[in-house]
């Protein structure tokens, strides 16, 4: 059977090019970029080639790059060590309703163990929050703002250079999660008026288990993981000198067809919202139409359960989602969804389609041949199914 | 040039084989161990049955086991997750003055930052802590014990199972890093009376950048990665398949020969100590003769910095370390080593040689030839040699 796979979002095939360039990296230049022998220093070099192609993708310092085991962690070290090196100056964190886990956990953690305040700013219907709320939610005692570049589920991107620059001018360090954007649309740091900015490599196509985390000169952070002196006393950790390498690798790759991939994803993305909508009744688009990521389609199938077309649809070779893989074991409606004021039952109905580098367009014509089939025999089978 | 890695303490080699055994893992079966779809489940049985074989190897079962990004995560972890979760039961922690970093420095932030108290034992001449210094520092208010299983610098095993035994007719969490120790000498949980353990992937021929923390059913631990809801909702993160993969089989290839592994390095262990002190004057021996890791060789070689030594090895080819590659841009004597007795002097001429798998006689051999020559011509060069 040919297997289509629309969840990039959740994971991206390790690109084969990128595997080349890991592979010396594990039984051949073996070394601990710590150690000041031969076979340390030879794993540095690589380690270090890769945090500046890094570090110039975004328009960043070499310095600036932290390497960690990925988004969750950066997401964890930037909201726990910023709050922990201000906690004498304020404790009020502000941060949007439909962060990733990774950021809202984190939060959590902080209000609940560490007495932190913490704001979380609504969205409107289409996902999209005001910058306006930011500027009005800040008090003398905010010390941090952690809103997404693109939200995992509904692909909606956020103002994020206008609430950049609303920390900028109130000195409140600025963190963005670009796990889902790093590597799909342009990001410069300067640009964004970011202070810290959160990096994934199994999203673009690198492996899993390495990520990065930007900090600008100057912000103010304690580590996440403390040990060795690793990363320049900001994060300990024996590196993942493969890992480091396969992201660099991925960054590269991704430079040389970002803009013209963005187009091309964006016309499969189109072609497939417009498909749905006019091919399935009862079906909605769920974030705003266009200022979406490139790959993203949420599309909301009434009167099915998104979970029974998930698996209809892998039996038919085609992987999806309904949401973030990372809540995949609760029961749970959406939390982004729910933001956006649709009810539990509109929330369950939910499918997420993320494309990606190896899609073609046969793989949305294929899809668009089978989805209204799956759903016709699904509410046909539904007793909630009256039209 | 023939290359000779005698660094195995700071990293090994990934074996060919756990290298062949990850690589379906990147470009094939590349799916979110999260996702519900084919591509999804396909991965998680991969993990799943890591988890089994590293469980089964430690007696453990498998839900007590938590992939982590490797040693300082799961030492964080352990120390944090516990401390945390019994706050509100004491704040006092007892540990050793010669722990790696990832242990003391996530106690020494606990104190700093979080207002809890911690004992630091310490050792004898030999590395040795007595458990009976343990048993006199809990009070009522101690809720966590963290001893390591054998130091990474001097190779000192210690006497945990007396020290776990303490720990639990008392009923308090006991925590052993057993990075150096997992894979190299036997490991039962039950038999050490251990709660928590930490492993780290790259010390036993498994890929950098994936580690594991085994957690006894019952014990209390708060996350120490918030997010989504993998590994049980206790270890937020996309989990490293690949790497976990290549842990499992890491220890599976580990399982087969640890037994005569151990008696090989015991045996390599002796020679290269008993010829360095009997050819090099001034030389000592870092650490308990015989309760020592078999792979494990700190020596000092008074009046020359080990540094030199170092670097005139490495121009022969042979790479071994000063001790911690974690703490190698530091210029501070050992902490270990200081915690022995020695001088800052006598500390900084030292040297750790640590074999492995791929360690042959030969190399052994090949050091004891080079060592006392570069000696001599170093010594003859300081200004501080007046033999």
């Amino acid at each position: 059977m040919r297997k289509i796979y629309l969840d990039c979002a959740a994971t991206t095939m390790t690109d084969p090019q990128v595997v080349k360039a890991m592979l010396p990296y594990f039984a051949d230049k073996f070394g601990n970029p710590s150690s000041i022998h031969s076979f340390g220093q030879e794993a540095k070099a690589a380690m270090e080639e890769a945090r500046e192609k890094i570090a110039s993708f975004l328009g960043a310092k070499q310095e600036e790059i932290i390497f960690t085991s990925g988004g969750t962690e950066s997401d964890n070290f930037a909201i726990k060590g910023v709050a922990y090196a201000n906690q004498k100056k304020g404790n009020h964190i502000i941060t949007s309703s439909i962060e990733h886990h990774a950021v809202l956990n984190s939060c959590k953690f902080l209000e609940k163990m560490m007495g932190f305040k913490v704001t979380y700013l609504p969205v409107n219907k289409d996902g999209l929050l005001d910058p306006k709320d930011v500027k009005k939610a800040i008090t003398d005692k905010t010390i941090l703002i952690s809103i997404m570049h693109a939200n995992n589920e509904i692909g909606v991107i956020q103002p994020i250079r206008e609430i950049g620059r609303i920390a900028k001018e109130k000195g409140i360090p600025f963190h963005a999660d670009t796990v889902q954007t790093f590597g799909h649309i342009s990001i410069n740091v300067d640009e964004l008026n970011v202070d810290l900015l959160s990096i994934s490599g199994h999203k673009l196509y690198g492996p899993k288990g390495v990520g990065a985390l930007y900090v600008r000169k100057g912000t103010r952070i304690v580590p996440f993981m403390h040990g060795g002196d690793q990363e320049r006393n900001r994060r300990a950790s024996t590196q993942n000198v493969s890992g480091i390498v396969g992201l660099g690798k991925a960054v590269e790759l991704i430079k040389e067809e970002m803009d013209a991939e963005m187009k091309r994803l964006i016309s499969l993305r189109d072609k497939l919202i417009k498909g749905i909508l006019d091919n399935i009744g009862y079906s909605r688009l769920n974030g705003h139409p266009t200022k979406r990521l490139p790959n993203n389609v949420n599309v909301s199938i009434e009167y099915i359960e998104g979970e029974s077309l998930l698996l209809n649809l892998d039996m038919e070779g085609i992987a999806a989602s309904t949401g973030s893989a990372c809540t995949s074991s609760s029961l749970e409606a959406s939390h982004v969804l729910l933001a956006l004021g649709l009810s539990h039952e509109v929330a369950h109905s939910s499918l997420r389609f993320t494309m990606g580098r190896y899609t073609k367009e046969k793989d949305v014509d294929f899809l668009l041949e089978v989805l209204p089939k799956i759903t016709d025999r699904l509410r046909s089978m539904s007793p909630l199914w009256k039209h």
